[in-house]
Order: structure tokens, then sequence, then C-alpha cells
């Protein structure tokens, strides 16, 4: 065993290559095991194995600075790099991170949890570099997919013309979270198929060196045919127009032609784009034959590869992904729009029955929010379903597009609240605040998956602009579906518990918390009302102006950013109406990131929880005064 | 004088290619004499004038949709489509607008003001189109710099995976608004150098036609083979590998060669990307010779080109440029990053002393801004130089990379509050509402342009996160600067003028409105309290707690959106800290997207003057109840 002897990556730097293949085997293994017990990004991981090996052997972190796009797949970094023993904490409360973390260790350099950030990242990194006269060296590594996202292509542009030195690595293995789609893709399809044609390549190359330099329009026409040539046997012609030395495609499972492409790639002054060609799942023949399956797993019986699945009502994105269905059916102007996330969002089912009704963009929020806009225009109903955390790679195109225009554009915003292990990247924490300040939008959130199906064809009713429904990364509450769908009038909260001059106004999966504090606090003699902010934009101003008449004192309890969100906005309301002397509290997520655990730990960290409810409740009732809110910056 | 004949598109139809010439030649005199009154944008313009009479002689407008990537460049569109009569209101409040207006035309399919959404518009078009079984054509027209661009990538790789029939023009100019940088700059500028070789690309297409169809192995040389030949011939080969047949490059001042491409590219199945070659500026000297000068321009003499200067105080953006190179002589860390707007946020004198230390990445917002963090993270002090409209851009960028990772970058948001002229797509009304809720982030306004200067030394020498000042896009007040600058203590604000009882909390240009106001509001005998609330986040407690223990009713005056910016922070400061009795009234700008004009009747459209103040503060005097809030959605 070797792996118990790496407590960081000088370890590996004595070991022949033979013995790093055999390294390779033991965190295979390793990885196989844990992660049947954790669950986690299984498929990714064994993919990068002998890359991840092949890096550290070849260069000095953290000198060399080495920065994993999406950062989901650094689990054997992680292993190379001192956390071994870490491992059954993965993605834990106050465990080890599913993602690169900066303060777990000194070699972590890049944070991500998005894609598509590790070019601006490496090339900030490069310029950083040169200005200070340093000579490390700085690697991307990032995945075919994250390459189709759009601030990748900016970055690369950038690069290309810069020319700064520095590696980008394409962890090409045909696929991102969902099988791949656009040109991209088949541009990269090309070359892995057409691998057998490279054998003649370094003999081209030396002819080509041979044709002499020449002057005048005969150099232009030898430089042509230059150019022509290395079409011929370059396949990365795309990357070397855009400015990069191409080298590849190289077998990312072949220690040895790993280590010696590097040392090929650290002879080229200026940009570097080598092409890596893993298989997603190596070493483990489940992940292996079904990596879109196996990308994130839950825990699993490794010799059958069977998914330990807690058993629970059905999910709100299935229950999304279910009625769109009986929706389309019954109206062609429905398109769904997802960006590659179509197994996520609950639409497969969807894009069989409805293949020409179904796009998958690729991972091109910005694309995927400006093409609904223009979809809608044209009469059809598009739905973007978008995870919260991702639809802030479309804020500007949600203004600008989809709002200023008025376009018919439903979104599907799932993953809204605390998503749980994924953590701090991954919250879908801002978007109340993010859309309520857009002209003409409608904001909406269900108290149950019943609710939601409503809301699904409140939307379809809809006709005069953009209207949101955002649900949670839960089961739903197991309440029964009405069979039929009828629209909930716009603006308008419901009163779910009538109580007395108390009121929890509350949405979501925080209603049933609410619903449980009421009842406790009924105990204690305060008659609760729980009311139902179903709408977050507009606002029930009859309710409020209502419950402003009866001098109710109110907690907003609502799972987002406390700045900017519901309570906000209900602030706002009475300021605007001059209805100055309204009690109301806020019960939202602080001023800071909040970091991965189970949802429930989430809610404890930040006090969203029938407890802290009651506490708040009470101190409204003996109006404790003045305590100074917390804030991340220093005042 | 064929001109005046021209009420629509399809009196052109009828012409001979002669008259459209000629026809060319009467629209460029008039846009110069225009223009040279009424100010805009003129050199992009001058540079499409036989490309857009060519389009709408070709296709049929509006059932064909022509799509104007930004849409500063549609005047010539708006001249064909019956709107020359009104172009003495360019710009101007009520007026005809500078982009393209859907409620102005039919002919105006798509709007616009940012770069790059076309192909995605486009996208969207022809998606729908296919959907319903009919057969229109749809046509982007997108600049060198716009394609640049993360999100018209993203759409170039759908596109050309769907293998939708649609065209994309671009119009290559050889500029965005400055001069293009980029690796895809580079390339096209490789295609416009070889164009001599193009002659005998008919013949060898004839040839590679002639190969046979095989089968085998030997199928895959010979289709390698015409690969390889195509890449001799075909310049555009990079896009081709993307999925689209390549068209040109083309003369776009040759009328029957564009009209013959055209008719080519209505041959193609699937997507076509036609290669159009423009002048920025023909046909105006001054403009041909200096087209960044005259991208947008201000009234001026035909005859010499000389711009009519409206003489003031130095603008926001030139005491900016100018004290970045005082401090940047003085502290090595700094660089300055633009997203293609040099001259725009006043960095080309930066960028002259410092051209190793200046950043300008092309049209790439979310880039910059996650190469921002990276700089930041490796010890330099960036400063993101962007218009707030265009920061939209990089939302995600800036929760995700900049303020998750608490990155030391300084922001410099150029354009913040009302724009003018350009309108509702770049009014920069928005990112303090959509910045405050992002934690560890400090937001910032000056008063006058002597406080910008402290500010952005007070930004230098803050080493803890990010922080952010934003200025208009207005001449300062010409007060004097002081030589010697120091840092403001975050989140303190200052007392203007001490009043009793009353008191609007203010910033940046608001804050004279608000002393005009307190002083005629004294000749009444109301004291009121002028603040400089020069922090947005985070807010000065200790005054806010202050101003509630006098008892003090407030206005809180900002030239952003009512809904979540400073009012609403206010707002929710006073609730946590349970002060329920406050009276705050907010004004700020309404929950509706405001058109062009100039900065003083957008602001007398949503009541930011000084008359509204006093007749607010009056209101908030007889403590006014009870006026439902406009919104933008029903209610």
């Amino acid at each position: 065993m070797l792996l118990p002897q790496i407590k960081g990556p000088n370890d590996l730097k004595t070991l022949s290559v033979d013995e790093l293949v055999s390294l390779s085997g033991e965190i295979r293994q390793f990885l196989i095991e844990t992660i049947s017990r954790t669950g986690g990004h299984l498929a990714s991981n064994l993919g990068v194995v002998e890359l991840t090996i092949a890096l550290h052997y070849a260069y000095n972190s953290p000198k060399d600075k080495m920065i994993f796009d999406v950062g989901h797949q650094a689990y054997v970094h992680k292993i190379l790099t001192g956390r071994m023993d870490k491992f059954d904490t993965l993605k834990k409360y106050k465990g080890l991170s599913g993602f690169v973390k900066r303060n777990e260790s000194e070699h972590d350099v890049w944070e991500a949890g998005h894609s598509s950030t590790s070019l601006s990242a490496a090339m900030g990194m490069a310029y950083a570099r040169d200005l200070k006269g340093e000579d490390n060296k700085v690697i991307a590594i990032i995945g075919d997919g994250a390459l189709t996202g759009g601030m990748a292509f900016e970055a690369l542009n950038h690069i290309g013309h810069e020319q700064k030195k520095l590696m980008v690595i394409l962890n090409d293995n045909e696929m991102s979270i969902a099988p791949n789609v656009g040109a991209m893709h088949n541009y990269l399809s090309k070359i892995r198929s057409d691998r057998h044609y490279l054998k003649a390549k370094d003999e081209v190359e030396l002819v080509l060196r041979k044709i002499p330099a020449i002057g005048g329009t005969l150099a232009k026409s030898a430089g042509r045919l230059k150019d022509s040539l290395k079409y011929m046997m370059v396949p990365g012609v795309l990357f070397e127009e855009l400015g990069f030395t191409y080298l590849g495609p190289v077998d990312g499972h072949d220690m040895s032609k790993l280590i010696e492409t590097f040392r090929q790639a650290d002879n080229v002054n200026g940009p570097v784009f080598v092409h890596v060609l893993t298989t997603k799942g190596k070493g483990y023949k489940p992940a292996e034959a079904d990596s879109f399956k196996w990308h994130g797993i839950s825990p699993y019986k490794i010799e059958s590869g069977q998914v330990l699945k807690s058993v629970g009502n059905p999910m709100y994105t299935d229950v999304f992904g279910e009625t769109l269905i009986e929706l389309a059916r019954e109206d062609k102007r429905i398109v769904a729009v997802t960006p590659a996330m179509p197994g996520g969002s609950g639409l497969i089912p969807f894009s069989k029955e409805f293949p020409e009704r179904m796009v998958d963009v690729g991972i091109a929020e910005q694309h995927a929010a400006t093409m609904c806009a223009a979809l809608a225009m044209e009469g059809l109903k598009p739905v973007f379903a978008v995870y919260s955390t991702f639809m802030q790679r479309a804020y500007d195109q949600i203004v600008h597009d989809i709002c200023r225009h008025n376009a018919n554009v439903m979104f599907a915003i799932d993953r809204a609240g605390f998503v749980g292990s994924d953590g701090e990247t991954h919250q879908g924490v801002y978007d109340v605040a993010f859309l309520r300040h857009i002209p003409n939008i409608v904001v909406m959130m269900p108290k149950d998956e019943n609710e939601l199906r409503h809301m699904m064809k409140t939307a379809l009713d809809y006709n005069e602009g953009p209207i949101a429904y955002r649900y949670p990364r839960l089961n739903g509450l197991g309440v029964p579906l009405d069979p039929e769908l009828k629209s909930i009038p716009i603006g308008s909260w419901e009163t779910l518990r009538q109580g007395e001059n108390y009121a929890i106004i509350a949405a979501g999966p925080m209603i049933p918390i609410a619903e449980e504090a009421a009842e406790l606090l009924k105990r204690e003699g305060m008659q609760v009302s729980v009311i139902n902010a179903r709408f977050f934009k507009p606002l029930d101003q009859e309710m409020l102006v209502s419950l402003h008449a009866n001098d109710t004192k109110m907690i907003v309890l609502e799972e987002a950013s406390a700045a900017g969100s519901l309570g906000s906005s209900i602030l706002e309301f009475y300021s605007e109406a001059g209805l100055y002397d309204t009690k109301i509290h806020i019960m939202g997520i602080p001023d800071e990131f909040i970091e991965h655990g189970s949802v429930k730990e989430q809610r404890e960290e930040v006090g969203l929880t029938v407890q802290a409810v009651i506490e708040e409740m009470r101190k409204l009732k003996l109006e404790f005064a003045y305590d100074l809110p917390k804030t991340s910056t220093p005042s």
C-alpha cells in the first residue's frame, strides 16, 4: 500500500511511474469505498485519478497553481494533499467540502461551484505572476461541458490574445452533467474519432519544420500550406486559431503519456491547450456504464452498484416535471428550456414525450434566458427551468431581455432556499432579492407540491409578462394532488391559521415551521395567524392593510437573504403607504455565506427554526427594542 | 432624390441596384446632416448603409425578422421603415430612440442596448418558427466586438448544434467601441488580410465536388483531404467547425455582392454565417479617420468635423481616471480592468502611463469580474471599471467569485443613476439593489468629485474584501480637489446640514436637490437635516439610532430603484433594531423602466426633484397616511 504514505504532493515525487500507476488503483478503491458510504461526485473523480496524480507529480503545488473548474472533481487532489482521513465527513456539516475550499488547504487556490470560472481565474493568476515577476506555473483543469459556458470563451479569447504562459487542461469525458450538447461538443467528438490519423503527426511536423523561411508572396503561400497541413495533422485547429498551442488528444489514463505531455507543454511559451481524454467512472463498472446517474450519487452497495435511496414523498422537482407534461399535452405553446440540467430539473420524462419542445442549450444560462424572451415574443410559452443559484448567471438577461421586453417567460426556479450538502456556492438564497426590484415580473412560491401545480397553471394562464415560481430541493409534504388545476389570483395571499394581533408571514417550506410555532405559542396564550405569502411580488396589499388595521405584530419568516427579500418588500409597502407604526420582525438568512451541511443544520445555524420563531414572537410581544443588526462588513 | 419616396421597405423592391446605390448616398448625407444637429451613433450607422438597404431589398420585414445586435446601428433601418421625419427628435425625451424600439415600428422585432444578445434572439425566433410550422427568415446582424461576448458564443454553440435555418451577419468593422482585443479579433484580421487568396475559391470548390463518394477508410482520408483543402480556401473554418456554413468575406459597401451573397445564403439549409467587411464612418472623412471618437458623437460642424462641446466641470469619469493615475504611481498593486470601455471609463491616460497594468478584456464582463477576483487573491488591487448597467452581466461572478472569496476587488461603477439619452437599457439604477444583499461588499457613493477621490483612496486602503464606489454620468460640481487623499471611515455618513426633527438622507447627485429643498423648507419653518449617506453598505448605524432618538421624520432620496436599495436597507435596520415607530418615506425610482430623455427629464418623470421633495416633506409633517404604492404588476 502506497496511499498511507502520501501525506502531501512531495511524497509523490520519489515514486516511479509504475508506483504512480499502483497508487491510482489504491485511490480508486478508496473513492469507491468511501463514497459508497458518504455519497458524492464519484464518476467525475474516478475519471481524473491519473490526471491529478500526474499533475501533482509534475508540478509543485501550491507554488504552481492548480485551478479545478467547478471543483467537484477535486477529491483526488484532496487525497493527495493530506485530507484522506477526513473523507468520512465529506459534504457533512463542518466536514470536508465537496468542492475545492481555500480554508481546508494551502493547495486549494481557487474555489468554485458554478462552472466555467477556471480560465478567468488562471488568466488573473498568470497576469499577477508576470506583474510581480514570479515564475510559477498556472494550470486550469476544465471539463468539456464547462468549456461551453460563455465566460470560458470570453477567457479563451482574452488568453489567446494576451499570450500569457499558462496551461488549460481540457478534461474531455464527453459529458457534462447531462450528455453534452453543442457544436463545440461535436467538434471535440470529431477529434476523438480521428485519433488514429495522428500517428503520422510527428513525421509531418518534421517536414513542416524543413520548409525554409522565405520572403514575399511565396512566404505567404508557404505559410498557408503549412497551416493547411497543420490542419490536416493537428486536430485542435480551432484552439490554435484562438492563439493556443494545442497538444493532444492524450489518453488521460496513461500516466507516462500525461507526464510526457506536461513536459512538452512546459516548453511552450504562451498558452497551451492540453486535450486529455478521460472516462467518467473509470474503474467502477456501474459508474462507467451510466456516468450520468453516477455524477452525483447517494450511498450505494459496492458490489451491485445499487443505490440506497431514502424513501419519501415525491420531490418538488418531480412534481414540476410531471405537471409540465400534463400542461403541455393541453397547451402546445409550452417549450422547456434547460441549461444542461434536464435530469436535475425533472425534465427527462418531458423530453421523452416532447423531444421537439425540449431545448437543452448546454451550460449557457445567459443564452437560455434571452432565447426564452424571443420564444415568448413569438407567441410560445417557454419555461426556463433553472436552479436558483445558476439563475444568477442570467441576471442581466432577465432584466434587459425578459423583463424589459415584458416577455411571457415562465421561470421554474428549482433549489430555492438552502440546498444542503453542496454548500455555499449552491445556496438558492438570493433570487427573491435580485428579482423583486426588476419591473414587470411576478414571483411566487408554493406552500406544498399541490400548490406548485396550481402555480404552474397560474403562470400558464398569465399572459402579461414574466412570472416565476420557486421551490426547494426537498420532498413535498405528501399532500393529495388536485386533479384539476386552477389559476391563483395574482398577488393573493392565504390565511392558513387565523389568530389575533400576531402573525407569521411565511412561504414555502417555512410554513410548516410557522404553523408549529403558532401551535406551540397558542399554549402560551398567543393567538398567531399564519399567512401563506405565496406571492413575493406583487404583495397582497389588502391583506397587509388589514393586518395593520388590526394592529398585528408580525414576523416575516423566509429562507432567503434577509436583506432585500420578502420582509424588506413588506417594510417598503408600509413605508410607502404611510403606515409607519407597523411592528415587523424579519427572520431570514443573515449577511454571510452559509456552508455545507444538511438543510436542517443550515436552518439551525441561522435560526430558521420553530424555537427561534417562538423566541422572536415572545420578544415582539414584550416589545424588546434595539438590538444592532449583524453585518458582514465592519461598521 | 429617391429618399423622400421611401415610406417603407416595399418601396425598395422596385428600385434597380444603381438606384439602391444612389439611395445609399442620400441616406449618408441625411445621417451626416441630422446627427450633426442631434448627436448620436454616427460612425456605426454610416458603416451599415449598404448592408441595411440590401437586407430590406432582399428580405420582407417584418415577416422576415431582422435582429440588430445592440441596436444603435439601426438608424438606416429606421429611415427605411418610415421614421425619417422623426430624426430631429433622436434620443430626445418622447422622441425617436437611439436603439431599436418595438413600440416605434412593427419592423423593430428585438430591442437591446447591451451587446451580444442577437444570436440568442435569432435562435429563439427560428425555434418558434419551426415549431409553429412557419417559413420566415431570421437574420441577426452582429458586430465583431459583440461577437466576443460570452453569450454570443453560447448561442453559436447551440445554433451550430441544432442546425436551425437562420443567418448570422457578422458586421466586421474591426472595431467594437474601442479597438478590438481578443483572439477572435486576431483571427478575423487574418481572414481580412488573406482576401486576395480567395480568387481561386470557386474553382477549388468545383474540384472538391468532383471527389467521388467512396466508402471505408479511404472515404475518411478523402473527407480529411476535403476538409484540409477547404481550410486552405475557406477563410471561416472556425465557424464551419462550429456547424455554420461560412460565406465571405464580402465587401459590405458593394450592393450587388451583398444581394448576391444573401441569395446564396438562402439556398443553404441550416445556419449560415455571412462575414461582411464594412468601414465605420464610411463616406464621412472625419469619422472614417477616427471611428472610435465618432462612435457616439455630440453635435458637430459638418465641414470641419469639429465637435460642439458644452463646457462644464470635469466629468466624474475623468476625475476617476486622473486620480487612478495618481494612486497607481504610489501603489504598484493597482491594475485597471475594463470590458471594452477604456475610453468611456476615462482610462485612456492611465493606459498610456501604465500599459502593462491596464487590462482590456473585450466585451466580457463575466470574465473581467472573475479575473479580478484572481488578481486580488494574488495580492494585487484590481479596479474593475464598469458601467452600472453592464455590471449586471457579472452579477453571478460578483457573488460567487468576488464576494464569496472575499477578494480585495475595487469596483469603479460609472453611469450610476439615470444616464439620459441612451434610455432604459442603459439606466444604472439596479446596482445598489443587486449588490447590497451580497455578503462582504462595501458600497459607496460620493457627494462630489472631491469625495470620489477620497473614496478611491479609501478603497485602496481597505483590505478586507470587495469595495465599490459608484458615480454618475455627469459633470462634477466644480469643487476644489484636495491634494492629499484620506480614507473615509467605513460606514460613516456625514451631516451636511443640521436640522430638527426632519432629515433628508441622500447620496451623490441627489444631495444638491436635498440641500435646495431643505433651504426652501426652512422658509416654511421646517428645519431639515441633510445627510450624506455616502455608504450604502454598511449603514451608519449610530447616526440612524441617533436620528430615531431625536424622533426625526426622514425622506430617503435616491436615484436608484426604490425597491431594494438604500431606503429599503434603512427600513430593515430599524426593523431589526426593534425601532418600529420610525417615520421614513422613500423617494426613489418606481417599479418601471424609464425611457430616454435628459437626466433632468427622467428625474422629473419619476419625481426626483426639489419640488417633489418639498411636497413629500410637507406630507410627512402632516402625517398623511395610506397611499397605495404603484407597482408594475397587477395586484
